[in-house]
């Protein structure tokens, strides 16, 4: 992947403040010199964004959890093909809002689907490729969906499912988090913005060297 | 699947007159008394025709093979989930203008897609699950060409694609007949419409006992 690139993911649930923290982190990376490209899922390329409106938009029963799921990696490695692994491969650093563990804590964790058939999908459609660390940026569901609603547009497919999904969603990150302490850092998502930009610099100076 | 529904799939390359062959098996059907449901892939729902737009408009280059079996197994997913499944459970005959042998002959054998990663993708998109009997429509590629490039409309994706591709296809259809000689049976379509459509209804009455 290059020699220096690094891929950062940025995961949570609805208004952790992914979206302004990547604004800071790209800020602060590139200031130390770095190429940095930010992107998001699903979409962040030509042909993904036009999978995302199939996810975002329209009622929730819209798919199926298998269904969905395959949407997802179809967005996923079109993202990757035309955006991220260019990118990474000319030593630029990528943060994305959103990657695959939010297909693992939305449509597994949230929807119940089959963790293992998750992986097997994971694997069939962009193979072992994970990235170099994920932010997990850790809420109160009742903040989030409030921050959620403030701001909401036309992609309100998720937002709009029970509280109870939102429930297992956000349990499903810290599970995510503790079965790869390796990749995953979960930031308290509770404070002002320059104090979670604070602590996200210190996580990826200290786990990547940035 | 209930009690005496069926599954029946047409596959050949392009203008091998599937369409055609389609409504008179239909109609065959319908006078000896049974439900029929008709449809298509990609697409055959509401969901799965949205894909199928982003399948077969655009450039040929818009997706990489991977991307586009994943678009067509979630197109699939949902055209099963929403209109095969219901129907094949209250007794229905239902026949389809392709189904998954397309993918295997157009992404597989057509683009060189690993058939092993495809049959993984089969199992993880929808099991286990495959036709009661397919038809493969059988047509030496100039004539098939020729036919579909008079009916040309705005779905031009596949058709735009080299003349070595088509003959991969065309092959890759013959190795799936062979591989699977208890589901598939290849139909000479050069003649004229009603001697198919004679010996597709006996090839069904033999195998189905319809």
């Amino acid at each position: 992947m290059g020699q220096a690139g690094r891929f950062i993911t940025l995961e949570g649930g609805e208004g952790a403040g992914k979206t302004t923290q990547i604004v800071r982190l790209a800020e602060w990376l590139r200031a130390g010199g770095r190429e940095v490209v930010t992107t998001r899922e699903p979409g962040g390329a030509a042909g993904a964004e036009m999978i995302r409106k199939l996810l975002v938009e329209g009622p929730a029963e819209r798919w199926d959890g298998p269904t969905e799921a395959l949407l997802h990696y179809a967005a996923r490695r079109d993202h990757l093909r035309s955006t991220v692994w260019p990118a990474l491969g000319r030593g630029a650093w990528v943060i994305s809002d959103r990657f695959a563990d939010s297909t693992r804590a939305y449509q597994g964790y949230g929807h119940g689907l089959d963790l293992a058939l998750l992986a097997r999908l994971h694997d069939v459609a962009i193979g072992e490729f994970e990235p170099d660390l994920t932010l997990i940026l850790d809420l109160p569901i009742d903040i989030g969906l409030a921050r959620a609603a403030a701001r909401r547009g036309s992609e309100t497919r998720y937002e709009s499912l029970p509280r109870d999904f939102h429930e297992r969603v956000h349990a499903g990150f810290r599970a995510i988090a503790k079965s790869a302490p390796g990749r995953c850092a979960i930031v308290d998502a509770s404070t002002d913005i320059d104090t979670i930009a604070t602590a996200i610099a210190r996580i990826v100076a200290e786990r990547l060297g940035a």
